[in-house]
């Protein structure tokens, strides 16, 4: 007998009762009895991704979305600027290189956040770039990107803005409609506590025009026609029942909660889990610009960080994410989105000091998770 | 209270087990734990396709799998061959239109199988064309096309042959690779048994050219990368991993089964719902090629068809199908697909009889049941 964690940034746990809606036997999906459920979900998704815009599901994995985004707003020969500060700002150019759009690329440091204003020189000297692909929390680095203001500089370019909010959205605050962000991608595995399976994508008029104008081939990922059936309640495609009925759920939890508790509830299981990261004497990947969603932590020198990733997983049971491509083996990572409460950052916080004794790592232990022991007892003093 | 029947040609009803394995807390798709998952199911999906190739899943409706089967074989300009004898006949073209794909049409009378004959003429006064688009069991209709019969034909040209089989995998017979089927595309809420959100196509070696020579974008759906991954017992990305350990379920049962006694179990309940039909003097919409995955029947003259599924849906919990497009109103559906026993046909009966009695159709109540029950006991003495 062991007790699984998942400190994973994607997919995250589930709260029970979202595990227990998707048990409940399926639906007809074109019965009043789904519209009805494609009715709440859908002002729901409004809500989390604070937009009045269309938001659009999409039966496939957050990738699926963004492909979305690409080939529905640009066309072979188009222009985009991609913000490319780890693995996931690298997938919007492999994307947009897979349909001949042309990509003006600005290379992030892996570990740092892209400069707004890097972004508006190189929209005031290439007028021509169509759409700017950012990133929310660049889940591969733990950075999050400063969206209002990027948001700031493209709003007054004939540019659009695409955020890939796959990691962010439901964990840090996104404003689409106040901070102007014309594209929202989104994921069901994240913040929104549910398994994977489901895209998301609202889309606001300015970028519309454009959805319009592509003249790239689409037909499962046409967000034409996407529109035509939300606006009749409906999806243009045989809906994930089940994982839209759990959807369902997850949002009245999550509204039940309100977006300001859930911000700063995410705030406080990063804070703890960064002064911890301290307390161990471990440098955080990413000091300045720490998302709330994912923290990233360096593997102290001469420790092998494959192993202990594998060793609190395979041997403990409790699942955090190691490096990807040039940092494997170089941070850990661990996801404190989603379904993530004080227990499971102690119990992961914990495993990890054990580990990391047994590795011959030296501090005291204890320490980090004290720190977070006192981030926590902090909070309920405010 | 009341207890609802679902009877539909996709979604269809899903066994206890497989809805409790969705509950089970999620685990990480990066793991040895989902790799031994992926696995077996990887194993079972080639038992279930009848073939040796590689059957890859991807997160999407079937019509996922429909486009990656159309992209990844061809490119703008190139030709296609399409069996149009309904809704999702009709699909394949309106697929192959979005990407500039050429399509020359055999337009099937709704109702009807189309002639093996027939592709095989036009694939002689047309070498240029590329590939063969069909469907194994047309829903919209209640039709099985003869894929071995057109198979036979296909395989003696450079073409190849593309079967949907979306709603017949698992309720009839396909076999991929002793008839030559070169790619075979089905969905997880048919026969499978599953909730929608899974794809699948599978790609013999004489397909796997055209994937290599396609040039047509490609991302999502790019199937390259599927091999890559599938290769190394992985998914290119996100897996949707609670459908995935529910099919892993799914297919053991029907492992444990037999596809022999399967196909079987879906003609017997074909078999006790047209003889049911008969009896009620009510006539099939697809006499000659009826499905034994789903039975269309024509509504009788002056009774308002849309009206019959709806009270049998809304008012007693039994849900069939009506029909689409030109069909509406014109016939309903019973689907016999998957996780339907005796038991829910039965069901279906009876209310079928009690709703057209409230019509005003005139019939021996009772009959359409007592045909069926005799099919089921004349199965106990074979």
């Amino acid at each position: 007998m062991r007790k699984e964690y998942l400190l994973t940034p994607g997919p995250t746990p589930l709260p029970p009762q979202i595990s227990l809606a998707m048990a409940k036997p399926i639906i007809h999906h074109r019965t009043p009895q789904f519209q009805a459920i494609l009715k709440e979900v859908s002002s729901g998704l409004k809500w989390v991704f604070q937009t009045a815009n269309d938001v659009f599901i999409i039966s496939s994995s957050g990738t699926g979305a963004m492909e979305a985004a690409v080939i529905n707003l640009l066309s072979a020969g188009d222009i985009a600027l991609v913000v490319q500060g780890g693995k996931f700002g690298e997938r919007w150019t492999e994307i947009a290189k897979a349909y001949g759009i042309n990509t003006e690329i600005i290379d992030v440091e892996w570990g740092k956040a892209v400069s707004p204003q890097e972004i508006g020189k190189r929209l005031k000297a290439n007028p021509q770039i169509k759409a700017v692909f950012v990133t929310l929390c660049e889940t591969s680095t733990g950075v999050d990107n400063d969206i209002q203001a990027i948001a700031a500089v493209v709003k007054e370019t004939p540019a659009v803005l695409v955020v890939d909010a796959i990691s962010g959205l439901g964990a840090v605050d996104i404003k689409t409609d106040a901070w102007g962000v014309d594209v929202v991608v989104a994921g069901s595995q994240k913040g929104l506590m549910l398994p994977p399976g489901l895209g998301f994508i609202s889309v606001g008029p300015k970028a519309w025009k454009l959805v319009e104008a592509s003249k790239g081939g689409r037909y499962y990922l046409d967000l034409r026609k996407a529109k035509k059936a939300a606006d009749k309640n409906d999806t243009p495609f045989t809906s994930s029942i089940t994982l839209i009925d759990a959807l369902n759920e997850a949002l009245k939890i999550m509204q039940k909660d309100g977006l300001e508790y859930i911000f700063k509830r995410h705030k406080i299981m990063a804070d703890a889990t960064r002064a911890a990261s301290g307390a161990l004497g471990l440098e955080l990947f990413a000091p300045t610009a720490a998302s709330d969603a994912v923290s990233a932590v360096k593997v102290p020198a001469g420790l092998d960080g494959e192993k202990l990733v594998k060793t609190m997983r395979d041997t403990y049971g409790v699942t955090i994410a190691g490096g990807q491509a040039e940092l494997k083996g170089k941070i850990f990572r661990i996801a404190h989105m989603g379904y993530i409460a004080e227990s499971d950052i102690i119990t992961g916080l914990a495993c990890l000091e054990k580990v990391l004794t047994q590795m011959g790592y030296k501090f005291t232990l204890g320490a980090g998770v004290s720190a977070a022991e006192e981030i926590f007892l902090k909070k309920e003093n405010n």
